[in-house]
């Protein structure tokens, strides 16, 4: 009689399969959890199959981090939930966030060879119900463990709002060391689980010398390697599939081959460790919020967000950035009272550009910025912190460069 | 003394090139739009470039459609504006919407040995001032033609929102024939236009036996195909390129090679020519919006379509379809409310799934429905549609495929 979580060795033809066995959503497939924290599915019955041994449960809510190793760098892990800390509810089938950063280093021994680690819990909950208040505390949490020396910091984090987490912490941290973003999208109790990699590849770029913020997720659907994406040029681009992350309008900064552990870099474009002093400025003002036009759509949805007294509004507008004429006044509106109006675009790739078509040079002369190359999402985040920090610099700032959230273009169309 | 608007003959090194001087915005280039529709840009001074011909000023306001020829189909183009019907305006450097869908014919000749032609103005507009009232309108006009024994229908249109009015086409129209929605990334009058191989990509699938309707776009940087896109899983996914348009979720249907005029089919699943009699149900609900979900958006934001009176709601979540936890509240109110709450992603790929994670499972409870694999702007129209003719079945609609905008799946993730 085998029970999920008891430990078990098999073996097929030879091949030896030991680690900790798993829920499956199929009844023909027995899912073991490999001590290198990779899961595979074997088909049963299968004749070919033979229990080899049969161990106590393992106890996974009580984690043993391995003695601290000579020589390596130390780094932080700050777990804030999401599916990399999660697995399924064996009752309802649902997934759940209930691992620690600890537990999670723990369940993937390779993790021990690159570093030795602090872990601590900021948070644990899915990361749509991240917010600007959490970001705040956060990138307080991401200060303090650079100030007392780790030479990187994890964050683990839900995939869902990592990218806005990500551009939060780029413009709030001026920082030496690298801080890596790195979730899973599939929890790392299921077959195909996406956790120990992006998990190794993490502690990878967290002793590197890209001081910068990054996500680092697989960079296909295979475990050959995993792409380090810009914390403020990075989108989740797929619902589910291993690498729904994606670098937009910029190239990934590099690569880390997983069979070897290298790292490659496609550009010299990034801060290198030591570069800068650790500087904070955590100030978010979270009245800011964005609006996706769609044809037809009522200028009483931009009037609603004015008068309910937000502070800045990122417009996501149609094609080079434009919105109905009928929005024209609202936006004129908006800048009289001194709500800046950020455009950006739904295409998502390439650039604003308002002053090709009379809609949006209307919208220029009502006040409108324009949002150059920024991802909407970031220009959201962008606006929260400037609108807090440097408020009467908000026009200059948005169109400018602060975090390489922006690229400068002399010309966008021939 | 050239002007511009010129027609001129130069040589260089042997080779001629005839056409029209056009506005450039280099001093060192001299832009001439050749016959095929295509525009060159010659650098200048340059002493081996040598002025053959010069005559009199193209007058581009006065069409001349050629003598209808035997044995072509015939074809219906319905102009709405947008960058294929637009010039630069010589003043400002502005572009406006100008031309007629009988001037975009006229100097495109290639164009006539595709079809005959009749061509109408429906409107002049650029796309992002379209709107539900304007798709209702338009899709009688396509129908009209349709039934007058059109063989196929193109329909100009800026590429702003052009999915959007595809998307509306889709859902009202049963078409025996192709109606095919084209546009352009750069007005016909500059160089690197895509207006003319766009145009005659366009007059070759509405003429083929794809009776679907479907968007016909540069499938890549270069002039060498063009994409044939279903008009329900088609998307701008870049602000200037001239491939912006990209299938998602779903193959293009196929692509027509430039050179050859070749059109090859990628999938036999599509409507072919007649395979229906044409039907049309265009009555659209305009009362329906989009909320693009981000961390820390207030419920008021779906509380204040809900008090609006909106009748439909689609919801950009994150990920596989999540807001946050205290959005739940105020689904559960419009779903008493008997407002329907369609959930799809920001990601824009993959399909939705709110049974994996907790707030899914709350979202469902509420009653949200689960948008499976379309597109939000798409199921946006999509709702329109349902609710104005078969609202009672909105719930089962949401969820099954009307129009190839939805795929089946066994199963979201391993």
């Amino acid at each position: 009689m085998l029970d999920l979580g008891d430990r078990i060795s098999v073996e097929r033809e030879g091949a030896i399969y030991e680690g900790v066995l798993m829920p499956s959503r199929r009844v023909d497939h027995l899912v073991i959890k490999l001590d290198n924290g990779y899961n595979i599915g074997l088909r049963v019955p299968d004749s070919k199959l033979k229990l080899v041994k049969k161990g106590h449960k393992l106890k996974i809510s009580s984690p043993k981090l391995q003695e601290k190793k000579d020589g390596l760098p130390h780094v932080s892990i700050l777990s804030t939930g999401g599916t990399i800390a999660s697995r399924v509810d064996y009752r309802t089938g649902a997934v759940t966030s209930q691992f620690s950063a600890g537990e999670i280093i723990s369940a993937i021994p390779e993790l021990q060879e690159i570093a030795n680690y602090n872990a601590r819990v900021i948070y644990q909950i899915l990361s749509e119900n991240m917010r600007a208040e959490f970001w705040m505390e956060l990138a307080s949490e991401v200060a303090k463990e650079i100030q007392s020396g780790a030479a990187g910091v994890i964050v683990t984090h839900g995939t869902d709002t990592m990218m806005f987490t990500a551009a939060a912490l780029a413009f709030m941290i001026c920082t030496p060391v690298p801080i890596v973003l790195v979730g899973s999208q599939r929890s790392s109790d299921r077959p195909s689980s996406d956790a120990s990699m992006n998990a190794i590849c993490a502690a990878t770029v967290a002793t590197s010398d890209i001081a910068e913020v990054c996500v680092v997720m697989h960079g296909t659907v295979s475990d050959d390697y995993c792409s380090i994406h810009r914390g403020t040029r990075v989108r989740k681009m797929h619902t589910s599939r291993r690498d729904a992350f994606q670098s937009v309008n910029h190239s990934a900064i590099g690569k880390i081959d997983y069979p070897t552990k290298n790292l490659t870099t496609f550009t010299d474009n990034y801060r290198h460790r030591g570069d800068v002093d650790l500087e904070l400025i955590n100030r978010l003002e979270s009245a800011c919020a964005i609006v996706k036009y769609s044809p037809g759509a009522s200028p009483d949805i931009l009037n609603y967000y004015i008068d309910k007294g937000y502070k800045g509004i990122v417009i996501e507008g149609t094609g080079l950035g434009h919105v109905a004429s009928d929005w024209i006044e609202s936006i004129d509106r908006a800048t009289e009272e001194q709500i800046p109006i950020v455009v950006t675009s739904q295409c998502l790739r390439g650039r604003i550009c308002d002053r090709v078509y009379d809609t949006g040079r209307d919208m220029l002369s009502a006040g409108a910025i324009e949002g150059e190359d920024m991802l909407p999402e970031v220009a959201l985040v962008k606006l929260m912190w400037i609108l807090a920090n440097r408020p009467k610099e908000v026009r200059q700032l948005m169109s400018s460069p602060l975090a390489g959230e922006i690229s400068y273009s002399s010309s966008m169309l021939v």
